[in-house]
């Protein structure tokens, strides 16, 4: 087959007849399949029911010997510190364990920033118009809580490296109100980018106009690698203490994809200085995080190398779906020049680009046929896709059989999009 | 013996040597014993040492099929809604379970009220100069919630009533700045005072210069009780929608001390309006609360009434605490005139008041003899009682033996310190 847009009008119109028939064949076929969630199958979830017989009655001492029923211990156990330490290349006194979700922690740390400003800054943010950078395509619920808060967004285009430094340098240099920026930066949200060191590097040394500006470093997928080996990251608070930025990363992570998704613990870690000032604001905003439930995770994880372990388990399990979908892809599209997709080694998304113009005509098209998709421009702050381009595919949670009939549908769903604005033009 | 107001300097001096050999010899004696917090006794957590394997590793599925593992869920399982919805006397519909702590869920409420307003009102709280109604003496981190966040709070006398009406009404009908009030309603902390019904009434009908004035229902110790009848307390949802000010109340309570302290579970209760807003606001904030710890919550209690039953066992451990402060306060200060404390028949906490300007001499002089008793202050904003007068006893965390030596300590010292402001003046 040749690329689409090399084919003649009365080919385009033959081919596009073939592709309703075809569409038409799957409408009949009243599917009703979802591949909106980012979430773990239930499969995954079976590997870790163990959590839940993972404590005796009698077992909620912490090593330090505080019981982990009572009040106290604002952050953390001292053993879930540890692990959270190893997972996130951090000192475990630099860490601050917390709930169950680690988008809370990065809501409430933003919302103390907004209220009370951060360490070797100018007060509230509030009051100074912040901005964020978003490197799109990107995380929806990180720009959600910008877009929630108004603050103003940035687009930030991403390469293969990570988002783009030539971009973000001259910005951040000259505006005093970018304050912060998201990053996903190990299998990145959706584009499964892990950041290269110069990347990592560049962000911990650019000079920045804010004094207080701060990386947002939502590093959910560190350990979640598809295949044996792993996509080395750059310690970003070792990068920025060497760059004399020590107090610019706060790291944050959680086991959330991989004990259990709404059940797990979250956890940031940051420089001493951006810890005691989390704990400082901790001890107004709760009475500490569930202890016993980290208790829970430490007996049945034990350590780095558990979770390691663990997440072999999971990559058994999800990457067939992530195989089935390049598969699929490469067979029906390949060729034909209208659409680019990832094949990330971790993580939890693909990511589809289509021509310009075709992303939300995509994701209707499949909606018809019984497929939901992510949101056209779900990836992009306040849900607009410049170039309506991007579609977040999310594999996980359906069963193979129907990720693979899923993407027969989306893949046809490509081709007829392209054809028809080929038609157009 | 007589009232110490009516002794003879002379008799003040004798008495004043013999007390302060007492003194000495408790001194001696190197105690060490902590009355400062309000946590349960390891006896009482372990009354629920059952929690940790009431699910089974295949216990996962919630009444309406969600997998309580999995993401989803923002305001919780039905049934834990069912379980709150019947402690908090308020529809399920109207519930919203939140992680392991209600001082995080009021934390957030006002927090949201201070960026974004609450319905009704006439945008963000942070623009109006809000201030708080704190009666007093109250919960110290209920008054830093609004230290920490700038909110200018009033003072409001409590009676045995609840706190003075007399005092609050004409203060919100004149000043639209103020936007809450803090109060525990059931088995007050400290004072143990349950509102009656004519305070709970007068807070649900007065008119306010507030269109978006809220009461922060603390209702910590609703099921608190220390004996087998209970102190009624009236429903403040009902009262005010009969009042046609169905927004103005929100419900707090927790399993906090029921369960366990560090790993309950926490909800809030509204009116539909509030409920849908905080809905709202918690999609941007949180992928959702531990569904899988209520899932524990519900083996385990089942209902309200297996929560009530819990509750008596808890009463067997503490009453006698309660009851052997009462006693030693009675035979060492009763006479004496120097004091008045409260006899609670719920909650966590004996309110003990000295003569004017003695609370943080009688706190001092504990320390120094080996006996901590919570900051002279704590119980009022900003931690000064303008009087100087009242004391929070804790008594539930130590064993028995204990909290009787302390309070020999703590009668000496009020006497001490009496005697000392009666030499003086």
């Amino acid at each position: 087959m040749t690329e689409l847009r090399q084919l003649s009008s009365s080919d385009l119109a033959n081919l596009h007849s073939q592709l309703i028939a075809e569409y038409g064949n799957f409408k009949a076929r009243n599917l009703k399949l979802d591949m909106t969630r980012g979430k773990p199958a239930a499969s995954q979830l079976d590997l870790a029911n163990g959590l839940s017989v993972a404590l005796t009655a009698s077992d909620y001492k912490s090593d330090d010997g505080a019981d982990a029923r009572n009040y106290g211990g604002l952050d953390g156990l001292p053993e879930m510190k540890q692990i959270f330490g190893e997972m996130l290349s951090a000192p475990a006194a630099n860490v601050v364990v917390g709930g169950n979700s680690s988008l809370q922690i990065m809501h409430d740390t933003v919302v103390r920033a907004l209220l009370h400003g951060v360490p070797g800054g100018n007060g509230p943010w509030l009051s100074q118009k912040p901005k964020f950078l978003c490197p799109v395509p990107g995380y929806d619920r990180h720009f959600a809580v910008c877009q929630h808060h108004g603050i103003e967004m940035i687009n930030i285009p991403m390469s293969d490296e990570g988002p783009e430094l030539d971009v973000i340098l001259p910005l951040v240099a000259a505006d005093a109100s970018i304050k912060g920026i998201w990053c996903v930066p190990k299998y990145s949200n959706p584009t499964g980018v892990t950041y290269t060191d110069r990347v990592v590097e560049g962000l911990a040394k650019m000079p920045t106009a804010a004094p207080d500006f701060r990386i947002f470093w939502d590093n959910a997928y560190v350990v979640h690698d598809l295949y044996d080996t792993t996509s080395p990251l750059a310690n970003i608070l070792d990068a920025c203490r060497l760059a004399d930025n020590e107090n610019r990363p706060l790291v944050f992570g959680s086991t959330s994809k991989i004990s259990f998704a709404g059940a797990g613990i979250a956890a940031m870690a940051s420089s001493p200085v951006n810890v005691a000032d989390a704990r400082k604001h901790l001890a107004f905003q709760t009475i500490g995080p569930d202890k016993l439930n980290q208790l829970r995770h430490v007996r049945f994880f034990k350590n780095l190398a558990g979770i390691k372990l663990h997440m072999q388990k999971h990559s058994a399990v999800i990457r067939p779906k992530f195989e089935a979908v390049a598969a699929i892809f490469e067979k029906e599209l390949g060729a034909l020049g209208v659409a680019r997709w990832t094949q990330p080694r971790g993580g939890y998304f693909v990511s589809l680009d289509t021509d310009a113009g075709c992303a939300s005509r995509v994701v209707n098209l499949a909606d018809e046929a019984g497929v939901k998709l992510t949101s056209a421009g779900a990836t992009f702050p306040l849900g607009k896709d410049p170039d309506d381009r991007n579609i977040r595919i999310a594999p996980t949670l359906p069963p193979l059989e129907q990720v693979e009939l899923a993407m027969q549908v989306v893949t046809l769903c490509v081709k007829l999009a392209a054809v028809e604005r080929l038609t157009k033009s």
